[in-house]
């Protein structure tokens, strides 16, 4: 047991994490930061964040992480290097294990984030944020007029080649089996869209282009014949992974592995919250993530300090 | 009759409703944003906004409101500057007068705000973000281990006093009346707080001081007479007033006037949704606020656009 008995464990450092972290920080809660990567998490990967508020449009992902990173730095909140790799109840306080130390806090957030998968093919690296992308309701406002890929077959997939149709000038939506898994209602739609074609049984084999993308080359998976598509955008839509391995027997999870929880970001477990990517929410986005983290970390204070009023 | 139907109207261009325009912009849709001040709303109030993630430390509400005005002429949504003073539903749309016009919509968005009651003293005006505040949880930290006011009686006046108790070394509780409306519950907690002292029959009657207010002058309601309290904080608490009144008739809402919705921002009227402080929320901050904006633009997507999944 390596320290004191704190108030609070914050368990990430994307903007989720950050938010409750400010949030508690100025509610004069005492807390764990854990931050096993770098201030910021998927932030990393955005070329440009266009949709957040107050933000200037083309702000790159890395500067609002570095935004993110000063705030902590101004208001004293110092991470702790570490990732955490269990967590349990231990007389009635929230214990975390994290490289042989302990952590003992009365109350948790989790904060841990997601990924999205994939393609794993030649340029999709590249590329990312100069046509590659992983969102749509992010980015597509970029392909004003443009012709795009969606790659998946599901749910997701669907729409967001929806959404980019009313947006682009044409979207082929590329599956590599001989139908969606999306629900019928959705391919109704589909099929009402002039602009939205569909490849069935393809598969994106490699991204090219020079500074921006400008190909992609597919393959019929029946006969692996392959040829270029001209398009300046890929969105990649083949499902999202949220980092909640380690709480599995902790807190209620969707059949995905996120996290369920209550309008003020509470789980099923009565000393942990959990806020961001990682929580099963409506609208996955930098904004509802830092919202989210505010609402759970004044939850945890009226937990704590015991003054809370339901409105 | 003056412009043809579009999709939606967005009634308001504080933070939550610049946030539901670039989200609208960015999903496609075709819609009026209504904006009778200027850009901001209550922003322009605030000396410093603190704990909006992504945003410097210190930076000023009227640098915020100017990074929202520029991000909706960049994405080139251009505000209607002209108060809504009527809406009803016509014709299966939504109808909204204005300066003898009429402007029709398959649907709207509400983000008309709020606004604090002030105390009406000499002296609140002059040292707003100077010492003067209408919010414990977005100013408190600014008053660390120093000694201020609370001005009001109910629940919200109680948990200001004990969340601003964590962080200030001293918190005077002002009331005129001889008792607290707060609940019984918060009254107790007080009791319990050796750093607050409730002074009953008490008004402030000004506040003074050079660069920062520096004291108040309090009155005892009985005998008149008045004396100095030094402090350097005074937040005022006694109440926040909706800007709804030309909805009541349209959507259900809470006793104050509080639009009342679901957690996609859905109001009562099947048209209607509403976000930002117009709305009852458990969090009234600004980053509540910017996300319930995007929320509710997505909602309205879906509504329009018909291809929602609840996920």
């Amino acid at each position: 047991m390596s320290e004191e008995l704190k108030e609070l464990a914050i368990i990430g450092t994307g903007i989720a994490g950050v938010s409750a972290s400010i949030y508690a920080k100025r509610a004069g809660l005492d807390f764990f930061l854990f931050d096993h990567q770098v201030v910021g998490g998927q932030l990393l990967l955005m070329e440009a964040v266009d949709n957040y508020p107050g933000l200037e449009v083309g702000t790159r992902g890395a500067e609002l992480a570095e935004k993110l990173d000063l705030t902590l730095e101004v208001l004293g909140v110092k991470p702790i290097k570490k990732k955490v790799t269990k967590i349990e109840f231990v007389d009635n306080h929230v214990q975390l294990d994290s490289h042989h130390s302990k952590y003992r806090a009365k109350s948790a957030i989790i904060a841990t984030g997601a990924s999205f998968k994939k393609l794993g093919v030649e340029g999709e690296d590249d590329f990312l944020g100069k046509g590659v992308s992983y969102c749509a309701i992010c980015d597509g406002f970029f392909f004003r007029d443009k012709e795009v890929v969606v790659v998946g077959g599901g749910n997701t997939a669907a729409e967001e080649a929806l959404y980019l149709s009313n947006i682009c000038k044409k979207v082929y939506l590329i599956h590599r089996g001989h139908r969606l898994r999306a629900i019928e209602y959705l391919q109704k739609k589909l099929s009402e869209k002039e602009n939205i074609q569909i490849l069935f049984n393809t598969q994106v084999r490699n991204i090219s282009g020079k500074d921006l993308m400008e190909k992609v080359t597919i393959e019929n998976t029946h006969h692996q014949q392959r040829r270029p598509l001209v398009v300046q955008g890929v969105f990649v839509s083949i499902g999202i992974r949220p980092s909640t391995d380690i709480f599995r027997d902790v807190v209620a999870m969707d059949d995905h592995g996120f996290i369920l929880t209550n309008e003020e970001m509470r789980t099923s477990a009565d000393q942990i919250w959990a806020c961001g990517d990682c929580r099963k929410r409506p609208l996955r986005q930098l904004v509802t993530a830092a919202s989210e983290g505010a609402i759970a970390a004044l939850s945890v204070y009226h937990y704590i300090k015991g003054s809370y009023i339901s409105a």
